[in-house]
Parts: structure tokens; C-alpha cells; sequence
């Protein structure tokens, strides 16, 4: 049975409170529930963490290796500059996808810049809590075509 | 019923040709293939077009008003830089996707910017022909829920 | 009897449909119709074509040379970045006015780069319709002056 | 009855002294004379002023408001840098067209920056002492749609 | 007893007629009159000073040597750009407190650079008329411990 | 009774020990004492913490929101590129004042870069412990006058 | 017996007519006929195409693979920034060489840039309607070495 | 007796596991022992301490003021971009040897960029383990020549 | 008899007060009296200006067409920026020659930049008051070669 | 008879030894033999010189004027860098062909830079041995024509 | 027995001289004697050479191929532009060191770019002479572990 | 009795050959003629050396000290690039001069950098061979004033 790891970084547990326009009015929970159950339906196990700390998201990256299939990785604004996080991916050697809840090439400047996105296998964003859902069937279908 | 328009751009005729650790070795025939099957599954009429010449793609999307209601659109190498297309997108107010079969990210340089990015509702990336499929998907979702 | 021709290009077609804050609520056959009559007020012939192909633009623009007197540009999008069009101006030798619709400085950072603009003999933007009327009265009294 | 403030900035008052293949031969008396006699054919009055000074420019804008209905401005060399005379601008709420006699977009690299081209309603460039002219037509026209 | 001078520079007088949304509804008599009164209730005498000139600000500002004790320096516009005015600080040699009414940081691009900030002992910004009184409070506290 | 949340970043925690010419000599326990007896005089409970820790400060600063009225946020050097600490300020919602010990903009030149700058109500710096005092006078004053 | 593709980009079929001085004399069709003589002598079949359209230059180097056995390539302005053109050359995979009349290199810094330059085997510029033949010359000698 | 602090960064814990022709072969632990052992040979203590947390290595190299004599720092990832453990270098007045296990100028461009490289008393990289005891040795030599 | 005007710009008036280590602790007028001294010893004129506005500066250097043989001008920080004042040099056609009391371009990173130094004939620098007599010998030496 | 001189810069004397996959196997003494024949095919006299001293080069073209009809250059790493080749080059008079043995726009970035290229007649490059051969035809055929 | 050799370029001749907070007070002799010395303790043989010309350096590291066993170059100021000694790196083939006395990184701007940095197998610097001795040793290291 | 170094880089010897409108009609040896004449008037001796070779410089430059009481430096192309030479004049510490027979500034863009220009006590540029003379009285004045 595949396990699937999906890893929100700062600021994502306030998910659902403020700038619905952007973010949607959904919580981090409603949204964690929607992505486990669509691993349930393919027969996957998936486990969602959030961390504000950069160290902490570097940590369960790294260990991922042997012990997840894939991951999905939101690092909000870790996206455009934590190159900590980047290695981790390099280093873990496991298919990460990134995946974002907003087009965040449609917002400010800084937000175009992503130094993980060469180092991850694909990209989704622009759909809300769908993103992450769109990630994982994505990724399932490439590990199964592989 | 929805109607969908895939529109793709420069040489994505010659997919399935050569470079297939980039781009996989399906035709594009193929690609459209899956992604109209995909459409049927939910009831939706998915119609594909091909050209190398921007002017025929900045038609498509401008007639795609009141028309189609949504556009998944790989531009190829016009992502980088075709303002007219971009122009276009915006003009037509069809509710747009950008797709890319590989990570244009990790890729060369040029390919990291895309002047469509902000003027798209999201953007796939990095899964072959299963971009389009993931992207549709995605699209009718969003569209479902507004 | 003088001979004017007026080169639209991409997405001008579309004009009348959307964004009428920026670019109005004219056509473009009620904007040329326009044009035709100031011409005919002067004694002028005016020749209005319009292309999303940018292969289109450069080849009327090419065979303007010893057909027309003066050419009024406005090459859309392209303005932005088509050295093809930059070329044909310097080639064929007519003298070119470079027209806007909007006041294309005030709007995205992109548009305030023109390659056309020292190419051309004037510039006139940010009249709506009534850009193209006032370049043809500039460029008739600056031909009557020479 | 409309009355229209014309200011030239610095350098302008020596005009038709030297480089008359980038100016022209006429004086600035003869160009604002050209203008009051286009102003009055529209029963127009129109007031022209001229200073070296950055801080006379920025006085007049502001006074503009409540006494003129529109400002056609060459702020000269101070086109390219001075942000006070932009604010000016904004602050007087006046309709604002930017002259130029040359077209400076054609000349050197710094002369293609304009602090102002985005805060005013209009550009016209390039056609010597009758830019004055068309801009006041251009600028009364739309004063007129309105 | 000390003195402390405030400088305001271009386009300041104009406040309180328009885009209160940014620097408030205070007209620059009231502001001024509520940095004297701040400045009496700790026995400073305040002068004010405004002028639309570079000049008279760079005069203003030198001929503080051995007069005034500090500068309170709003140099509108000219800030983002005035060598001469920062030359003047440096010369002068008396204490200087950039100050504006908005945070200028948050508005247009060119408004993030300042090329008085790295001359001056201390910046405020973003408090509208009270930015000067807490400018001012902060200098004498400053000059207190001193 | 308001409240108001002090945010020290890291480095802060060192305060008094080295570099007396550019921090001062007060200990952050000193300063924090300061402030505390300020915000008392006015009525107003003063909360301070440090953390050397972006990931505290994101927290608290998102926690902030429904508990206190308004932050005073020294991110130390992670003013200079912290996103998710600009993030946390944006998804809070509470009115903050960026402060620093020393003139940020006349030492190294990263340290001119602020980006939180945009996303605060105004900033006060170069003042040492007394730039905490006038952000919290100034941010008070503001809400009073809301 | 080999063939070899000569690709003519925008306005090269205006050559001869203006701007000696850059392009030297010659029609597009005496160095057309020069080119197939000179190939000629060698026993190799040359075809010549030229057109305005970036759309047919991207179509017929697509079409080559398998047809011709290399190409020479001049794409006029659309070098500068045609990655559609850039994408034809690497997906046809025939060996391409860039071919200028003027050595681009020393004249407006826009044509400094080739966006094919690092996808084709070989350059030549500079020798206007000799440029074509030293290319195939060089080219059929780098053939018949493999 | 001299008491040396070796500060390890994000993801060396994970050393040893991938990526060998990079950073070698031996683990974390094995490289630590030999640095212990080489500063054993010159009666020096070491102590080594890795966290994937910014925070916790700006407490380390802030503590170690008055605790060693001097830092080897391979701050990983956090080299490039983290103000934060600069300042803490300066701050701790402690004479600080910047590490690393490969050529970091010989990979990624960002790898390039160092913001601890001018605040380091001397720098060592690209000989894996041995970068490390060959920093010891010269910071013991330039502690002893002082 | 020639005649030679010396035009200097903002702060100079302050000349000798502060920073001698940089501008010496001649005042202005013990300079002027300096060039008008070496002037005379080779029969000509001087005349000395000083103020501290740009407009002020534009006039006087358009005024000496005609009038005057030569410009030694030290603009001060305008030098930096000021467009205005190199287009009156222009204009004015009378040979200019820049001159600065320091060496600039060893002083802060602004002051390398020279918007005059293209269009003035020679440039002398770093030499205090020497710098003008200098500048003097050396305009008179080229006028009498011609 | 006409005399070609051919210059090699440095590290061309290696040629032959490494890296053939980009550089061929040949030696100097090879390539120079050929280059010399097929000078004599042609009734020119070729001379062949290397040097790994910049002096050199420059001191050998400058002394190519009236002694030798062409130059031949292939400055090696000194394209990228030497202004004093460059001004060797316009000084000397003889028109001069850049040549490169590798497509060095293909290579790193820093090798798409030549100071050289703006001032030489044409270049050739990527045939390896046979972009000498190339550029002498070129060259003869170009001095023919005149 | 394994030969190293030391390459030393311009000004390190001077060494000892002048500047000795920045360079240390040895001379080159008594560095080189020190290195020698070093080399003799492991059975190298070390051979020490000095040039003020680029082109000699050139020549002794394409030299060292099958000669000597590495190098420590170095190069002075053309470390930062030379590429003609990069490219003499790459070819040699020979295991090269950069070694510099003081730590570059934290001096003047130009010297933070080293063109060499990506082509040697490691760097060293900020011990003055020990620099070398370091650089031997790790060398000699690596050279053993292979 | 003062001893003065005047030293010309590159292609100084070819003076007086070509382009006369820049570098005017003097040779070399008429212009050291005249230094040395200057000199002898002031009871100087002047020593003139040109070379092409950058180590020539450095050379002469150090070997300055104690022999030499002043430099003119004419580095010739050199200027824009050698650090080499700006090293030899820091460590020389013998007063320099930056001297141009044109004024560099008005000519290529490249010509504007000087990495000389921060080190030398002055410059003097754009009055040909006068401009050594200018710059010998200049220098000889700061050395009697001191």
C-alpha cells in the first residue's frame, strides 16, 4: 500500500480565516480530510503535517526517504527562498510535487519565484483546496505509469 | 452541456517524434484522444486544435467567447513571450488553464518565465499528456463550484 | 491625391467586445470609418487593414513602399516586441506614426517598452478612436511641411 | 469657455536657437502664438508659461486646479526624473497631455524614461511645434465626449 | 532654549486638498501649528518652512548650522532623488529626522528609495500630521541623552 | 483596556552586550521595562517576547489576531527576507508598526531591503530603546483616532 | 545525393531594395541562385523557402528531419527571440547552421542576441550573399568528416 | 585549554545517505569524531552540534562568546541567505571559520552568494570531511600567532 | 579679449566650513579670486557664479552663447542627475569643461555617475581648488590650438 | 600578392592535447598547415602566430597595418575581455574576422561575450580547424569584391 | 615522490611590503620557504614560480600536465577576470587549488567574483601565508584518499 | 630634485597613426617631449615608458616606490578592466594620476568604467597630449602644498 506525505508550511494553519478571495474559506482540516480521503479511494495512505519552522519541514522531508512514496509540499512563503527546504527535497530523493492553493504567479512579484520548482517533478496550482487533490491523482498516475 | 477548447501551440504536432525523456512518446493525437475521453466521462465536449502560428492561436482564444466554456491552453515556446496571446486570454474572459506536458521550470532558463501566468486561473505542469487530463479536471471542478 | 494605409493588429479585431474602460466602446469598422472620413476631408485616401498575424503586418508594411504616402501603426501586443515589424518600417521607408488606442505607459510595466517607437517619425496614444484621427491630421501637415 | 494651460520646462525658451533638425526653426513665441490662435478657432483661451525652474512648474500644476480645464505639459529635460512634478500632476486633478516637439524616443537611452507618462491622460511626440496643436485638439475632443 | 527647524518640501502645500486616503485631511498650517505647540510644551521653538524649490531647501537646510539644534526634513518628492539636499544634511552637520506623512514604502516603487535615509539620524513615516510630532519628540529625547 | 503584542526577533536577546555605537547599551529586559511603563501610562497592557525563530514569530504574530490591538514588530534580520513573517503581518490583521533599534537604511546595504515594509501602518527607526516608545505613542494616537 | 534546406526568415524577400550599405545589392533570388549553383558543384540538391510567418519557418525545419540533411537558417529579426523556431531546430534534429548577410554583432544591441545560437552547429556573418555559401561549404565539409 | 565549536546546518545530519559525489561518503558522526580527534592532538576540546533550525544555530554561535575561542561553521543551505546567523557571528566576536564540504562555487549559481563569507575570519571548501580538520588547524595557527 | 564664465552649483557657497579633508578649507570666494588671478595673467575675462538652484544654472549656461569663449562647470550634485543642466550645455554650444574640487569617483557609488560627461569637452578632477585654475589652463590651451 | 596574417591567443598552442570533443584533435601546427595551403591555392601568402601574452597580440595586429590585407583572429579567452586587442583591431586599419575553433555561444555564458565582435568584419565559428579555412575564403572573397 | 607547484601572480612579488594588516609582513621568499618546507615533511617536492604576466601563468599551468602532481595558484587580481587562466586550468588537466592570503570575500566588491572558483577542486584563503601551507596539505589529503 | 613616472599602456606607441579626430596628430615620443619639457621648467625629471604588456605595468607601477615622487598613468584600454594595475598603484603608494588624451566618457559605453579611477589622487582627460602637461602641474602643485 502506497503512503503519501503532504507537508503545509507557515501561516497555512490560519487557512480558512482571512482572504477568502485568495485562499478559499476553507480550513486546513477540511481541506487534510479531502486530501486522505481521496488517497482512501486509490487505496493510499496519507499523512498531512504543518509546521511554521522551517527546520521542522526540512526534517520530515528528509525523512521521508524509504519510508513515503511521494510527497506533496505547500511551503507557502518557504516557496520563494528556503534553499534549506530545497536540499531536503534534492536530498530525500522521494517524487515531491508542489502545489500551491492560489496562482501565486498572478500575485506579487516575489511570489513568481519558486526555488524548489526545478527540483520537483510537477507543479498545480491556482485551484484552491483542489490543488492538492489534482496533485495527488497526478502523481499516483505517474508512480503507477512508472 | 460544457464545452471545452484545448488549444496547443508550436510544435506540439511534432510530440511523440524525438526528446521523449522530455515529453513522453505519446502523439498528441493520443493526448487529445485521452483528454476528449476524459471530457466525455463527465458529460463535457472537449474539441483540440493545433498551429505553429500565433495569430491562428490569438483567433482561437478570442473566439472562445461565448463559445467554450473553458480554455486549457499549452502555448509552447509562445509562453514565454507572446503578449498577443496573453491579450488575447484576457480579452475573451474564458476561464483559462495553462498546461505544460514537462516542468518548464527545471528546465532552461527562458522557460521559467511565462507571460500567461497571471492572466490564467491556474497553471499545470510536469505530468506529459497527463497535465491536460489533471488540468480538466481541476477546471470543471472550479467551474462546478462557483 | 495622397494614399494613407492604417496597419491594426492583433486583438484590435475584438474591439467594442471587453475592457471598454481602457479601450472604449467603438468598433474598430466604426473606428476606420472614422479614420476614412478625415481622410476624404483632406482629400486622402485611407486603406484600413487589420491581422492577428504578425507575417501580415510585416508584409503590408513592406509593400506600403511606393503605394502609400504614410503609414498609422498600431501593432497591438506586437508593439512590444516584434523586430520583424521594427524592420519592415525601416525598409519600406514610409513614414510611420505609432498609434494607441490607451495610454499604454499607464498600464502594465511590459507595455511602456515599444521596439517600433524609434523607428516611427511621432507617437500618439491615449485618445481611444480619436488617436488614429489625430495622427493622420500630424502626419499630413508634417508631410505638407516637407 | 475652457481655458487650457500650456508650460514648457526648462531649455524650451532658447527653441529655434540651435539643433534645428531636432526642434524645428520656430521660436517658442511663434509656437505659442500657433497655439492661442488653434485655442481661440475652438473658442478656447489659452495661457502659456515657461521657467527653468522645477519649482515654478510644480506651483502653476498645482494653481491649475479650479482655473484650468486642462494642462498640455513639456516639462523638457525635467520629464525624465522629476517626481515633483508628478505629483503635481496627480494633486491638481486636471486632465494632462505630455508634448514633446521630438520624438524622444528616438534619441538617447535616458530620454525613453518619463516619470509622467503614466499619471497623464495623453502622449503626443514627434511632430515639432504641431504637437501642441494636435494635443490641444486631441485633449479637447475628449474634454468634450464627456 | 532650543530651536528646531521643519522643512517641507514640494507639493506640501497642497496638502488637505486632495488623496486624503494618503496624507490625511490636515491642511500644512494645522500640521504646522500642532508641531509648534508640540515643540512649546517642552520649551523648543519650531520654525516651518515650505517651498516647491530644491534651492531654497538646500539654503534652508546649510544656513541651520549653528541656528537650529535639529531638522525635522519632509522632503516630498525631491527625496527620492535630491543629491543636492542630501549633500546639504551632511554639510549642515545638524541632527536630521526624515519624516513623512504616508509610508512612503507602501505606495509606487520609487517611493521606497530615499536618498536622504542614510544621512539622517532617524526616519519616521506612515502617521500622517502625527509623524512630525513623533519625530520631533524622538530628536529631543535624542539630544536629551546626549 | 488595549493591548498591545511587542515582537523581538533574533539577535534581540543579545541587546547591551556588543556594538554599543549602533544598538546602545540597554539590555532588551531594560527596554522592554520601558516600554511596559509607557504603555502604562496611557492605560495599555504591553505583551513582549523574542525568539531567534521565525517560525515563534509567525505564530505569534497570526495569534495576535482577536487578542491584542495593534503589534510592534522588530524582526531584526529577518526583516530583510522573511515572507512568512509578511504573511503572518497580512493574514493577522492587526495594525502593525515595523521598529528598529538603529537606522537600518544608513548600514549595510541588504539591510535596506524591508519587506514588511508594505504591509505595516508606518515605521519609526534610528532612535535605539526610544524607537519602540515613539511606534508605540504614534500607533496608539492612530487607533485613537480611528 | 545530399539535400540541404535554406530557411529564409521576415523581410529578406525586401533584399536588394533598401539599405545596401547593410545587405549589399542583391535579390533574395541571385543569392538564391548562387547558393543551389554552389551546391551544385559539390553534388548536393538546395531548396530555398523564405516567408514572413514565424509559423511556416517553425513548420518546414519541423518537416526536415528525414528529408533534408541539414539546414541553413536565417530567421531575419525572428533570431533574436523565436524560441518556437529555437524548439523546431532541436526537436527536427538535422544539423542547423545560423546565417546572417551583416555581422549583426555591430549593430543595434538588440541583434547582439540570438536565441539559436546555442542550438545550431555553426555560425557565419558578415559576408552578406557569401555568408550562405561559406555556411554550406563549412557544413557539408563538417558532414562529410563524421 | 582552547575550546572550539564546529556548528553544522540544515540537512548534514542526513550526510553519508546520497548524493556521494558531492559530499562523500562518511556520515556526520564519523566526520565529527575526526575533528575531535584532530583537535585532541593539539589539546584543543571541540564540540559539534548540527540543527536543521536557523534559530537554533544563531543561539549556538551567540552563546559561544566567553564559552570558545573559536567557530568552524558549515551553516548548509542557510550560507546563502541567512542575515540572521551573520549577525550572530558578528555579534558573538567570536573569530568564526566558514566551512564546506564540497566546492560550493563550482555548483548552482546561488551556491555562489555567501552572506557570511565577509564576516568569517577565513574560509575552506571542497574537500569533504577534510575541510574541517584543515580549518581547525589554521584557525589554531592564526589563534596561536596572535 | 576672452572671456570665461565659472559656473558652480548647489552647497559650494558652504565651501571651507566642513569636510576639508574632502573640499579643502578654501571658502568660494578665495577660489574665484584664485581663477579670476590666473585668467588675468593670460588676458582674460572671468565672471563667477554660484547658486543653488538647478533653473538658475540652465540660464546662465544658455546665456553664454555669444558671449562667453568657455564654461568651467562644477554643478555639484547635480552633476549626478540633473538633464536640464546638460542639455543648456548643449544648446549653448560654448566649449564646457566639467570640473570638481574632489576626485568623485573615489567618493560614494552616486557620484561615479556623470549625465555631463558626454557632452562637455574634458573633465578635471581631485585636485581642490587647483582643480578650476587647472581646467582653465587647459580649456585656453585647446582654444588656442583651434 | 595578397598576405593574410592569423593570430592565435591563448591556450591555442595546447590545441590538440584535451578536450576534443570540443575542440577536434588537431594541433596548431595541423590546422596552420592547412590554412597556409589553402592560402596558396589562392596565391596568398598566410602567415600563422601565437601568443599566451595579450602584448603580444596587440603589438603583432597593430603592426599588421600595411603589411598584411586581412587578419584572421582567434583571441582564445581574451574575445571575452581584452579592450586592448579591441582598440588593436580598429587602430591597425585591416579588416580583421573573428574566429572560433567551438561554437562558444553554446558554451558558458561568460563565452557569448566579444569585445571583439562589433568591430570586425564577419565571424565564423563551430567547424573546428575548418572555421579558419572558412573565414579565409570568406575574407579573400570579401577584399575580391571591393 | 609527488611535485607540487606554486603559482603566484602579479603584486605577490611586492608582498611584504606595504599593506601588512591586509597581506601579513612575510615576504614571498619566506612564504615560499615555508611551503617547500611543508612539502619536504611529506616527501613532496614544492617548486615556486612568481609572474606579473598573465601569459606566463598561462604558460606554467598548461605546462604542469605530466609534470606535476597539483597546483596552488594564486593568481592575485586576475583571479577575478582572467579566463584565459581558467581555460589554462580546465586544459592542464592537473588538480588545481585556489589559494588566497586574505580572506577576498571581505574586501572590495570586485573581489568577491573569482573566475576560477568553479574550476578547482577547492579554495582556500583568510590565513595569509598559512593559506598555502593549508591548501598543501588538504591537497596532498585528497590526492592520498584517491 | 622631484622625479616623475609617466607610464602608456597598449597601443599608446601606435599615437599620431589613425583616428586623429579622437587621439589628435602627435606621436608618442612628441608628446613625452613636451612631459619632459614641462618637467624641466619646474626643475623635474620626467621618465617616460609605454608598453603593451599589463605585467610591464604592474612592474613599473610597484617599482615607483621610493624611486619615483609622482605617477601619470595613461593605462590605455587597461583602464576599464586591470586590477592588476589598480593593486600596483595601492601597493606602490606613490601619488597617481589618471590621464586620457580624450575624454573617455564620451565615447563607447565601456570606456565610462575606470577600476582605476578610486585609487589615483585625481584625473585629468579629454585635452590630448595637453592633458599629460595639465595633469603634471596639477600633481606637482598637491606635492608642493603638502
Amino acid at each position: 500500500m502506497r503512503r503519501i506525505l503532504v507537508v503545509h508550511g507557515p501561516n497555512l494553519d490560519a487557512l480558512g480565516r482571512r482572504e477568502p478571495s485568495i485562499y478559499g474559506t476553507e480550513t486546513l482540516a477540511q481541506i487534510d480530510a479531502k486530501i486522505v480521503a481521496a488517497g482512501a479511494r486509490r487505496d493510499v495512505e496519507v499523512v498531512c503535517r504543518q509546521s511554521n519552522h522551517e527546520g521542522d519541514l526540512v526534517t520530515w522531508i528528509q525523512e521521508a526517504t524509504g519510508t513515503f512514496d511521494g510527497v506533496l509540499l505547500n511551503a507557502g512563503a518557504l516557496t520563494h527562498g528556503s534553499l534549506a527546504i530545497r536540499d531536503a527535497v534534492v536530498l530525500s530523493g522521494v517524487p515531491t510535487v508542489e502545489v500551491h492553493l492560489s496562482n501565486v504567479d498572478a500575485r506579487e512579484a516575489f511570489r513568481r519565484v519558486s526555488v524548489l520548482a526545478d527540483v520537483v517533478v510537477g507543479r498545480v496550482m491556482g485551484f484552491r483546496g483542489a490543488s492538492y487533490t489534482a496533485a495527488l491523482t497526478a502523481l499516483l498516475d505517474r508512480l503507477d505509469s512508472e
